[in-house]
């Protein structure tokens, strides 16, 4: 069950396939040179293997502990965590003069990917402070930024985002929480948060929370809601901690996975109301938190990643050792169930899924990078809209396939993959999150027919197509023996992404609505089948035809699918419209 | 969370796609009328809801436990078994001289998918009597039956299938467990087994093990295993139970799923060795074996269907109460959720999926009883033969659909689905084990490519595709608008398939093997879309167009992947090849 971060193959893939290569010789990644590149990634792959890797089955079997309003973690966290905070890896994009790194995304994508893949319940605080890092900095007052920047960065303190209330999910207008201003700047804040994660813990000595909630006369709905900053202690002018703030952690979900990573109850204003600090405007809470919930949602694509990764290796492992039936390859009785082609397939798909979504994953973190350190204006606006589009992707496919890689990782242990001492079980329950929360994957894929297929009047999407024909065609004048037929399978998922996205783009709204997950896992298996294609291009550079090889097994066994969900989704919406007459007619 | 057995719909299922309708008419399901059939299944329906239902919750909660070698179940599990057992429910299938109803396979797979639906952990323990009662008609002597038989089949006592040890597992040749004669026709047994589901429990006063063992001497592999009945307590001449027999449970498994199904390490032979008799002749036990695994494959699939249904019936009751967001369609600004097109999308598929998985266990039902029942010796053999063609698909797919549709459930219940208390992720664990026991679902399609495929020289698979294309033309020719272009994505999915059949039945055997999970799917998928399309047949004439409805929406948005799965296989096996240097390149 150890796991090892993929250090070489997330340096490939940065390289090669985001491109980031060609833009720190561009300079368009800012100081970021190889060297730095690979000493920061082979550092944050060495922490995770062998510090953070360890606690993801302890963190499993004990989960984070609720006593008396205190949350204790499990074994290791507390101690684990202060060493990542030591070593500044709460500081990896954040600017040089708050104590930050001031890496790319490029380089964030990689340190979070190995966080998640050594243990998902441990990476959920770092991603959670984070985007309180971002929502401060882009928004927050100096005398906010001035007072907690510097701690968060350190990893000293913690963050956190409370948006969720019972009534309010996926829908944020119907939020309740109130803030009133006691006019000396400050507000009192009453109301209760639900899954809110490491709303409470032992790690760290402070925990700020970044909490939505409507000020008096606020406007009904989203324009209503404000940002505000609420710390677990309040803290004096010189940065010393004082008084216990009116809020607390009343519960702990009892959640199918991620066990290790307390998902609270908050109650703010029990008594006097929890004080805290107005962030951004008023009513622009949405906005704010927005930035945040941008920066997570990549950050939960690399859950899914990281967690597939992780099922991988271990399913691979148990492949080799397993001796089962008599091997066709061999002929001898009792071989390895990797010698089974049912079996190769199971890890074949599990490995190009992975590769596949981490692509994607990379080529956003790219985009994001090109927003900030473009060539020019356009190639910077290009960029920003670039990463517009695939951040849904990222988010919903990379956590589809951290579900789909872990349930095959089950599957490869035969019936030990049940038992939860095999821990393969463990990789399927704590994957199975990513795709609900920061956005239902339902909502991401909305966003990416809605919001994203018309960014720049559809230009976005045709740079993309673009881009991916490019790739086709080389791949196409490669020619070469260990790519197969790859060229081809890819022009033909390419024509269906393309037929797909101008029938939606013209589509009224419910044949759009109805046709939204396909669509997005449509784009997704095209543009990941890009990005191993582009893989195996540099890999044949280098002489080495693996890349190449699982290119085409992606194309041939897995993107074989393309025509037919354009077909579906061609279909328009007219299936789904008797839906109340189809489902009353159950039992 | 409560659960309603479907006895409509299955009873809709049984008559009009198995055509059970037609087949008692005709006199070929023995004496069953359709107010036969209509009782029994109510009845089986009603107890499913009232008595067995309520126990799935606490089943999940309490889990078996083991204390001092016994295994105690949870609360109210007992109870409610010796009503079922009271109540006849262990001799549906039985012949009337051993107290059964003498009822056909159309009848028992409606029991068997309400009793999983309602409880999968309680319905696993039926399963297992059910097989030893076939494997003891079949293969067992007169004393055997005459001691064991009624009592199984009265459910006072229960039975348990041994095959699984440590080093042997899908690969049943290396089995180790030794069985001595001692000359008095008893053997001694002596080994270990695991895996043993309900190996060890309370609710009934004796268990009957069914043990796979060597005898001295025995060839090497499968042609040397034997098949054993060993009984926890020793029973006399008179059918009074006497001594405690030299075998016990030494541990339960820690599982994802179905808490409440002891699965046991069971112990033969500690000290003396365990006494057992010999079932069937020396070294052919694991036909005697696959008589009892044939008919627990069927049962397998028929609890994917049953927690199939009962996720979707839980997911749907959510969707119409849960509120959030604006409806596209009343403009509401606070909707039921199942008013958006993506949770729409998400239940349509559920209930999709199910109905379709169900229709192809009932036809493979009705093929067993076509088998026994069938006019002529012609159609009794191509019963047979369409029942083995039918029943790696009953197991696979269905079991699949098991997977899928609980994972849909919890995604339609977002973050609360995540929550154990909401139960929606206990489908999930439930139905995790289906596609892994009972053969594999790898296992199940390399037995559908290599020895169902070649069946009657081909000739059952392809009245299985001449039975689909006249589906397929009956839709046509209705022209029911409710059916929309249904027939043509039918015609479609049918070619791909009768395309694919033709390239695995000249195919070298690796290309075959690496297609065989695709194939499974797409056999399943256009069959299970032929299902979906009699049953909108039916319903069109009896008025009702909303399983017209149903099929139409399976048609267009779920069968459309069908030519692309069959070019994946058509693709052969060529990119599986270099799987070594692929999988190598990790990290």
């Amino acid at each position: 069950m150890s796991f090892r971060a993929p250090v070489a193959d997330i340096l490939f893939s940065l390289r090669h396939v985001a491109g980031a290569g060609e833009a720190m010789a561009a300079g368009r990644l800012g100081d970021l040179d190889d060297d730095t590149l690979t000493q920061v990634v082979g550092e944050a792959g060495r922490f995770a293997t062998d510090l953070i890797a360890p606690l993801n089955r302890i963190g499993d079997q004990q989960g984070a502990k609720l006593e008396n309003g205190r949350v204790f973690m499990p074994k290791g966290f507390g101690e684990v965590y202060k060493q990542w905070a030591e070593a500044g890896w709460g500081g990896v994009t954040a600017p040089a003069e708050v104590g930050g790194m001031a890496l790319p995304h490029v380089v964030d994508v990689a340190c979070t990917e190995f966080w998640a893949g050594a243990s998902m319940a441990f990476s959920l605080c770092p991603v959670l402070s984070e985007g309180a890092v971002r929502a401060l900095l882009l928004t927050g007052s100096d005398a906010l930024k001035a007072t907690y920047l510097k701690k968060l960065v350190s990893g000293e303190w913690t963050g956190t985002m409370n948006l969720t209330e019972p009534q309010a999910g996926s829908d944020l207008s119907a939020i309740r929480t109130r803030a009133e201003p006691e006019g000396d700047g400050t507000y009192r804040i009453k109301g209760q948060k639900i899954f809110i994660t490491y709303g409470e813990h032992d790690m760290a000595e402070n925990i700020l929370h970044l909490v939505l909630a409507r000020l008096p006369n606020a406007p009904e709905g989203v324009k209503g809601i404000s940002l505000f900053l609420a710390p677990k202690f309040l803290v004096d002018a010189n940065g010393k901690l004082g008084a216990r703030n009116d809020l607390r952690c009343v519960g702990l979900e009892h959640k199918l996975g991620i066990h290790a990573s307390p998902t609270c109850v908050m109650a703010y204003g029990e008594n006097e109301g929890a004080t805290a600090w107005l962030v951004g405007e008023e009513n622009r809470g949405l906005a704010a938190m927005f930035i945040m919930m941008n920066s997570a949602r990549l950050a939960t694509g690399l859950q899914g990643v990281g967690v597939a990764e992780r099922a991988t290796q271990q399913a691979l492992a148990f492949a080799k050792e397993r001796k089962q039936g008599r091997s066709a390859k061999s002929g001898t009785a009792s071989a390895p169930i990797l010698d089974h082609a049912d079996v190769q397939r199971m890890l074949l798909t599990m490995r190009a899924l992975t590769h596949a979504a981490r692509g994607i994953c990379h080529l956003t973190a790219m985009a994001l990078d090109e927003a900030h350190g473009g060539a020019d204006a356009t190639a910077r606006a290009q960029g920003a809209d670039r990463a517009a589009l695939l951040t849904p992707l990222a988010k919903a496919f990379s956590s589809d396939v951290g579900d789909e890689v872990a349930s095959l990782g089950v599957q490869v242990h035969g019936g030990m993959g049940y038992i939860e001492e095999t821990g393969a079980a463990q990789h399927m329950r704590d994957a199975r999150i990513v795709a609900i929360y920061e956005g239902t994957n339902g909502i991401q894929a909305i966003d990416l027919v809605t919001r994203k297929l018309p960014l720049a009047g559809g230009e976005t999407v045709k740079r993309e197509i673009a881009m991916m024909r490019a790739v086709a065609a080389e791949v196409a004048a490669a020619a070469a023996p260990a790519f197969g037929p790859a060229a081809s399978r890819l022009s033909a998922a390419i024509d269906a992404l393309e037929r797909a996205s101008h029938y939606l783009a013209k589509a009224p709204q419910n044949d759009a609505l109805a046709g939204a997950t396909a669509y997005l896992r449509l784009f997704s298996l095209t543009l990941g089948g890009t990005c191993l294609a582009k893989a195996g291009l540099a890999g044949l550079k280098q002489g080495d035809p693996a890349r190449a090889a699982l290119a085409r097994f992606f194309c041939e066994k897995l993107l074989a699918v393309a025509p037919g969900l354009a077909d579906s989704i061609e279909a328009g919406g007219d299936s789904l419209t008797p839906y109340e007459s189809i489902l009353a007619q159950a039992s």
